[in-house]
């Protein structure tokens, strides 16, 4: 009943589904949708910014020229002639001693050159008209910020595959997106198996357990940033599990399920991919916890047959669904982050395969500091509720003394990584 | 017309902000829909995990009594008397060199008290009846999960105000919670002023400016985890700014605008905030950018007068009313987390305020860097996109070399820090 099966190197297995010819499709969303999309085309700039030479601060546009005598001992009067706000223009042609008040963001009157900012004018009432004047020289372009200065029409400003955030929703409002090209979000279907598994307000019952796979997954799929289409459990039963299988791949970019892998009496998913004619890309990875995770691919989407554990299957859909997922997010580095860490506590246990250990991450006085955040036993849920991470302890090491560095793999980043293997 | 104002330290500010009676509310929700919210009560196990004894692997579970004599010359032979999967019990009492064929996740026989992994065991037909036998003595509880080993009933899984990820939704499900008591997402309220403002849809004019702040802060508050009640532009125009201001308070718990509160004479809010009477807190900072900021209250409602200056508008929302929203979600670590950071560039310029400049943070060989993300010109939109936090420069300081520890916010964590000032 045990089967064979050949394992492979973890960068291998990652390899192999990375190299399937899947694209991710792009669709055009409104701006007040776009925050935490991924852009799926370059950010272009469209117009110069800011687009006229304008004020950066309250004070008196004039021409600096006028300025050139002034200092302490010698203030400088000018005529104030107008008095402009932020988005107006002034239709005055301002001469030799002559100023416009203007406020911030308002655009320079044509033959201004500098602003003479308010906190250094003083300002007074002469003969019931307005003056005001200054002891400073300014330089041509002081306090102006100048045409372009930010931006020039059609330069890149934000990469396609960039998570949109704040700063960017801003940038697509100043440039006139109204509407964003952004990346669908690949549907991913989800089963879960096993005949052991209670839905979530089911009462224990002796032997079977509530499945929390589905839910976890759902948000690590949602994390990754794709819609979930949950198909509910399946029982250990071949056919059924082929008929739903088969029916769900019509509906999804990819299927995950959980359960059905290992080398148990009850587990088809293997028989399932066969059957289905699906390419198998591997059914077994030189890595724990996860090593029994079976990837296939049919027509172009990928099947996840992940372990039915918990840390396996979240382990397994962290390193292999999810760079799938941000690629098809157009993602240059779709790979979960990889940074180095210093391991905070010993770990003495020896690693045949490449171990993930569930870990919080912090930083102490600028130093990324990894804890295992539970006990290593793969069945334990409760450590996966700590993790922000995941410690890499490579295969054929004896184990790990507090101190040492150590690779992690970081969860909640959306950075990434090109290739962390 | 430059009224007086008084300054203030940043943490005194941020400090009266915290002091105002504000809380959350709590409601209801479904476990499919908590994914991304905060818990608003401690999450307790309301059972042992695993609720009974169990195999965490595939084999064979037996009485280790029976195993005491195993050795590699002298394999020990079982009978097995029953084959069940995970969900189902066995009813069989197995009674002396009897064997149960178990599978991952089944509930362990009464009588037995250890596992044999199938990979460990020969398995054989003999007179039409099944055996395995093992060459290995087995302690008590050897692959076995025991009852309680992850949790107890009554346990506290995961405080309040931490933010549901995809392990805490495994645990949501693990014990039960179909519904799960979540911090009901604070209502803010956001208006943008100025007349220089065009809407993103709007061709650019001479002097005028998209509104990208609004998209900008919106994005921010989404981020901070609360819904915006975008209530659009105002006109710089006392009146309709009061009774628009004055209505949108009865419909949110905050109330964000920006622009408006600067000393140009265009700048209404404070003198709303006095006409509405509510209580100002402080209208300067000393900081930079963002001194101008307004922030009052009234009848337990928040009202944030930001800068209309992008960064300054940006700085004074993360500093300011994200650590109010994440106090309504019940957070601990309200504020924007803080770390040491080495600087990786020069940044000369002298600091007689404290300076917050938007900034890149990376890790190199398991340390933070920090690198400024543009130009530090506070009306530099483009600088904004980059930023995943703020380096903070002290005032009184007279500039920085690429080298020295400086400390940085971190803008797209979800930990946070209690008090960072």
């Amino acid at each position: 009943m045990v089967e064979f099966r050949k394992s492979i190197p973890i960068g291998e297995a990652v390899s192999r589904i990375m190299a399937i010819n899947i694209e991710g499709k792009s669709e055009y969303v409104s701006v007040n949708e776009s925050y935490g999309r991924f852009l799926s085309e370059d950010l272009l700039a469209t117009n110069d910014v800011p687009h006229f030479d304008r004020a950066p601060y309250d004070g008196y546009a004039v021409r600096s020229i006028d300025t050139v005598e002034a200092n302490r001992d010698n203030p400088i009067e000018f005529e104030v002639v107008d008095h402009i706000g932020a988005g107006l223009v002034s239709n005055k042609n301002v001469g030799p001693f002559q100023a416009v008040r203007i406020m911030t963001g308002a655009q320079m009157p044509e033959s201004c050159d500098c602003v003479v900012m308010l906190e250094l004018a003083k300002d007074y009432i002469k003969d019931g008209k307005s003056y005001m004047s200054t002891k400073r020289k300014h330089r041509p372009g002081e306090n102006v910020s100048r045409r372009g200065e930010d931006a020039r029409t059609g330069e890149v400003l934000v990469e396609k595959g960039t998570k949109i955030n704040p700063g960017i929703q801003a940038m697509l409002a100043t440039f006139g997106y109204a509407k964003v090209h952004v990346a669908q979000k690949p549907k991913v279907g989800l089963f879960a198996t096993g005949t052991e598994l209670l839905s979530v307000d089911e009462p224990l019952q002796p032997g079977k357990i509530r499945n929390s796979n589905s839910y976890m997954i759902s948000a690590q799929i949602e994390r990754a940033g794709a819609d979930v289409l949950y198909f509910g459990t399946l029982p250990d039963d071949f056919d059924t599990c082929f008929t739903a299988v088969k029916e769900a791949l019509n509906k999804v970019d990819l299927l995950v399920t959980t359960g059905g892998v290992s080398v148990g009496d009850f587990d088809y998913l293997p028989a399932i991919y066969e059957k289905l004619n699906a390419s198998v890309l591997f059914n077994k990875v030189s890595m724990r916890p996860g090593s029994v995770t079976t990837v296939a691919e049919l027509d172009g989407k990928i099947l996840f047959g992940l372990s039915g554990n918990p840390s396996a299957c979240y382990v397994g859909f962290e390193l292999f669904a999810r760079p799938v997922i941000r690629k098809m997010l157009f993602s240059p580095k779709p790979h979960l982050r990889k940074e180095k860490a210093i391991l905070d506590v010993d770990f003495p246990k020896a690693n045949p395969f490449t171990r993930f250990v569930r870990s919080k991450l912090s930083v102490s006085d600028g130093k990324l500091i990894v804890t295992p955040s539970g006990l290593d036993k793969s069945n334990i849920v409760m450590s996966l509720a700590g993790a922000n991470s995941l410690t890499v302890l490579p295969g054929g090491t004896r184990g790990f003394s507090a101190g040492d560095e150590v690779a992690v793999l970081m969860l909640e980043d959306h950075e990434g990584s090109e290739w962390p293997w």
